[in-house]
């Protein structure tokens, strides 16, 4: 990772790319048990007769991967820290894909209350390998100001 | 749980309450060493240097713990399955807070181009016992319709 950044060191426009992590069966099994225990996400077989017809990850751990993409691609001071956003899962995530993430400065906005921080919106494009994608996120990041 | 429903058996305005789960301080740290490696949700002494101002889970960690709930609660033919949503998390999730699940039906619609099927709009709300919120989703469900 590269040196950590402030929200002065970003720019509108700029896109930061990372990644790979491959989605293994194992794991779209081990997060289903604990956090989505739904037949397509915990048995090939048993899944072949539902709504996604076979395997698929759980939206949620599609979202926890793309976090780990994230955290280790975009350098913020003091960490990567978002209040929410707006999410979505255009198609299934099947076993064996690979993602990469892209993010993309969509705005700057310095705090006016509080000037030691301000937000960063930012567009996460979850990506396989295949160029399809997996997950779209635009989420607000807190980011603080460069110390005078 | 409850017997399945259809879309049909859904009511605008409706709200289905569910839980109870407690937020483990290692279930943060090993959702956060998995998926979302900072600091302020792995260590407790070290968290209390940061923004945080102490151990808090990962706003994912909260969304899957929040699903666990859903997929518990609201007893939907077929299963759970949503394609996004928009996300907040007002607050920090500290461990030992005990989260419930409220699902308030938001609109229903009947595909139009897909006889057995339909969308829910449903407004989750994940509550703290002390009454606060730690997180708010907005999502569209994809439910079938009663088989004639």
């Amino acid at each position: 990772m590269s040196a950590k950044r402030y929200l002065e060191d970003f720019a509108v426009g700029e896109i930061i790319r990372g990644g790979a992590l491959r989605v293994e069966p194992d794991a779209i099994k081990d997060f289903a048990a604990k956090f989505d225990p739904q037949v397509f996400h915990l048995d090939e077989q048993a899944a072949k007769d539902t709504f996604f017809g076979g395997l698929a990850a759980s939206g949620w751990h599609t979202a926890a991967m793309t976090m780990r993409l994230i955290v280790e691609t975009l350098p913020i001071a003091g960490g990567v820290i978002g209040a929410g956003g707006t999410i979505a899962w255009p198609k299934p995530l099947r076993p064996g894909a690979v993602l990469g993430i892209e993010c993309e400065i969509l705005e700057i906005r310095p705090s006016r209350s509080k000037p030691d921080r301000g937000m960063l919106k930012i567009r996460f494009t979850t990506r396989e390998d295949t160029g399809e994608i997996a997950q779209t996120l635009v989420a607000d990041l807190v980011v603080p100001r460069r110390p005078a």
